[in-house]
């Protein structure tokens, strides 16, 4: 018990939480609101500000909306939310089809939710379309979850471009911290590049993994498990106990041989099963520890600082490759250059300052 | 000898190699040509396709001329030179300081150059002002290969830029193969980003490594090792055989830990040492087995072409993204917005989009 209490504590400590002055209340989510009218942005920022789910859920439908009125109002409201964001645990959550991902969500997020933190489950998933399905998308598969008052669960926007979708995902992470969610979980399938983005917009990064099934079953990507601040080997049960604390030990092995992160953090590797929540508390515990490092080493300010440089620049650069690159003679003149490259006609630079001329020109 | 004959054979058939007509004479180097005048381009390709060495670098120095006629001239040398260029083995060898490169590159090298190879030693180094004096700089360190007429070794082009040090690295490798080389090296220190170029040009990546330092004092980034192909423990002589073995086992026991390549080859670990000549044969070894794979499973060309695409890409967004920062105006703006964002007085998105402004009006 006593742990329990100074877990909670020092969570709340690193986490340097200034509560929102009233918390949501669940009845809220049951307010009906007249759909025709559009409330004024006053009225949003107040109602978010105040912990209200549905304002939040709808101001996030705002910015996820393609209509440009839609998006100047959500930006508007963002602007105002910036002062009263920031003050959560951002944690990415990835790993392949199978690996549990749903089951240790619903498991990890009521580590948070039983000690009175505010949890939000957010998803970046660019291709949900055609994925298997392991994405938030399917909220059933968090039963207990969804009916938790202190948990609000919001599946993965649609959208194209990866950008565009990290782009809404970092948007949705202010405004559910400006409503006082003080965990933010973000979950993506560790198949793409998806986990550069999510990486780019959390504090710790944690890999869900299976003992003994290949990463060909996983899906995991090369450059993931250098990224993970904690490897989780889910479903440690029953059969897989043996086979699983093998895993644990050659991960951590592994993860020895790795160069030393900027943290200073030596990523922890354990096992769990969340399907008969086992191990979970480890997770938290790992998590806590973590936090009070890059608390009291600074780490934690640089890394937030240095994430939204990263997003101007990289909005920017994006940018400017989508004026570049869909440019109707651009787009032409590329395919050219690169069957002629193909053919050894021409070197890859020659060919790109001719591209770039032939834009300059229009 | 029978085996070293069908690794010689092998490896000549891997590459698919055809010899140029006249392959350069060591005595070329002795001519002293009038710097006074300067050849033609026509002279420059006769001489280069004909192996003369001298001619091949004075056109490594057009390429990295800032004179805009060098430029010119070189980039029409190169043009003439591409339908001779590509039929060679490119190998990246990065290490931090202290591994033994130098002493490693020169008696891998003569593994090439005793069967006939011709073998081009380059390096890529932005910062060699301001290095510890390990990158190819100081020639003097490969006192046998210096004196080899198979070899060719170029330092690093003096540059501020990966980008641009990387550019003429591409295009000095053109016009190394065109002249005949078969073999090149592509040495790094291993300590930026100048491993994703290397990466980015090379068929095979090596990494070599001490046993026991540890990374911090070898001064490997984070993501190296997943590149490599091979990690070859250098030094495993004397007291450090023991300690290289043990390196060499938990190595590659992690190896296995990550998803398989898209080459489908499973990286390796070998011991050696550079300095007692042990070990080196067994790193030609791999390289050959790799060939075959990657000849065979067509990934070879596959990734070559990518490779060719990517400098395309990589080239236009970097022009990009000079043409854009800069432009004074946003200089100044990006500063005042990078304060904002730390005071959480706006998004990094929002900036973004003002900064895209700002620059479209000019």
């Amino acid at each position: 018990m006593r742990k329990k209490k100074s877990s909670e504590s020092a969570l709340h400590e690193v986490e340097g939480i200034k509560q929102p002055a009233s918390v949501s209340d669940n009845s809220i989510k049951n307010i009906k609101l007249k759909r025709s009218v559009q409330p004024s942005e006053a009225v949003y920022i107040e109602k978010i500000l105040a912990g209200d789910i549905s304002y939040l859920s709808r101001a996030i439908t705002l910015i996820e909306s393609t209509n440009l009125k839609h998006q100047e109002k959500a930006t508007a409201i963002i602007e105002h939310c910036l002062p009263f964001a920031n003050k959560s645990v951002r944690i990415g959550i990835t790993g392949g089809p199978g690996a549990g991902k749903s089951t240790f969500i619903e498991v990890f997020a009521k580590q948070f939710t039983s000690k009175g933190k505010k949890v939000a489950v957010l998803a970046i998933d660019p291709s949900s379309s055609i994925n298997k399905g392991s994405i938030l998308g399917d909220k059933t598969r968090m039963e207990e979850l969804v009916k938790d008052p202190n948990a609000y669960i919001r599946p993965s926007p649609s959208g194209e471009s990866l950008g565009g979708v990290a782009q809404k995902t970092r948007e949705t992470i202010i405004l559910c911290e400006a409503a006082g969610f003080n965990v933010i979980l973000i979950e993506t399938v560790g198949v793409g590049q998806s986990e550069i983005a999510v990486h780019s917009m959390v504090d710790f990064f944690l890999l869900l993994k299976l003992a003994g099934a290949g990463d060909e079953l996983q899906g995991i990507k090369r450059g993931i498990i250098e990224m993970a601040d904690a490897i989780v080997i889910n479903k440690a049960d029953q059969d897989n106990i043996k086979r699983s604390n093998l895993a644990k030990a050659e991960f951590s092995r592994a993860l020895h041989l790795y160069p030393p992160k900027e943290s200073s953090w030596q990523p922890k590797v354990t096992t769990c099963s969340a399907f008969y929540n086992e191990g979970i508390d480890a997770v938290y515990e790992i998590i806590k520890d973590y936090l009070s490092l890059i608390m009291s080493n600074g780490y934690f300010e640089k890394r937030r600082n240095e994430q939204n440089k990263y997003w101007l620049l990289e909005t920017v650069n994006q940018q400017l490759k989508n004026n570049f690159y869909n440019k109707p003679t651009v787009k032409e003149a590329l395919k050219k250059y690169l069957e002629d490259i193909q053919k050894l006609k021409t070197t890859p630079f020659k060919a790109a300052e001719e591209l770039l001329k032939l834009a300059q020109k229009q």
